[in-house]
């Protein structure tokens, strides 16, 4: 796992993270997030549009390298290889961010239905983009879709893995795993 | 497929999904959605609680058939096997609904982010709810998870292409060709 980066953005997660789990999403303001951050208001609009942005500012960068990841695919890949590639593309990213502040996360998340509907969406259009890049690859529908479907939904439950055990496997390894996972599911008993 | 009867509510439906393709879901009103139906507004507020329950009213009722057909499968029945025992189901119900209506309902959902994340929340409360049945039957976690939320995609990719299609198969054919659309994409290639 990389080194989390003590600067101004990375201090108002960390506050945001800890004031959202301590009052709720809804309760906290982002001058109650700077103040705590020790920083001002002004900086904390410099860095997120809003408070929400806290959560999910790193969606459009995530979408592009999963997109990056199925494109990258080797040629003889099926649907759900090249969507493996994506995910352990998003592993490495989101494997990047300190463990302890996803699981706040997602806790965060969890307590809040519109949070959590937002969260559906996100993956949702991360969907919407692989399915895309599978039918560029030749993939067709409803291959193309339900690929990319179930492969968000191994993200959303990798990352459920990883934020809820403590020291447990790195985030690429659980990805692997739950993709494994998946095809024995889906293999006729 | 059921015939459609033309009871009040289900005229209100009709003229809702009328109104919402028409002039979108945002600037239609109860009153407008009674006038259309021949009815009176206090007539639609005995029906429905506010204009997007006629586009959610079902799903207390659907989430039960899913799960009540997740579990009355087979005891020998794999974990994605059950699912597809649910979708059935699912299907069953879903088809005693006018394709045409169908149809305009999805548009109208596509159409609203508000109301696309509602539907993507509704099949996660399906997918929770459905995990619990599979771990009832003794699937363990991720598997369990994962099976259901794999399936809450199939019901979702099942119903766009039904609705999508004029006069193609009927939607429970329709639910287990995509059943095996998924099986085939996530069997090593």
């Amino acid at each position: 796992m990389g080194r989390w980066q003590p600067d101004s953005r990375g201090r108002l997660q960390e506050a945001a993270l800890a004031l959202y789990s301590e009052s709720g999403f809804d309760q906290t303001t982002a001058a109650q997030i700077a103040a705590r951050a020790g920083l001002t208001e002004r900086t904390f609009f410099r860095h997120f549009a809003d408070k929400r942005e806290v959560l999910f500012g790193g969606s459009a960068l995530l979408q592009e390298r999963i997109v990056a990841g199925v494109i990258g695919a080797a040629p003889e890949d099926g649907p759900l290889d090249a969507v493996a590639c994506g995910l352990a593309a998003a592993a490495t990213m989101l494997g990047e961010f300190r463990q302890d502040l996803s699981r706040q996360r997602q806790a965060v998340i969890a307590a809040n239905p519109e949070l959590r509907e937002r969260e559906l969406a996100k993956l949702a259009d991360y969907a919407a983009a692989v399915a895309v890049a599978l039918r560029q690859r030749g993939v067709s529908e409803p291959q193309a879709t339900l690929a990319a479907e179930a492969g968000m939904t191994v993200l959303r439950v990798a990352m459920q893995r990883w934020a809820g055990g403590k020291d447990g496997p790195d985030l690429s390894v659980i990805m692997r795993d739950s993709v494994a996972e998946l095809r024995a599911v889906a293999a006729r008993p």
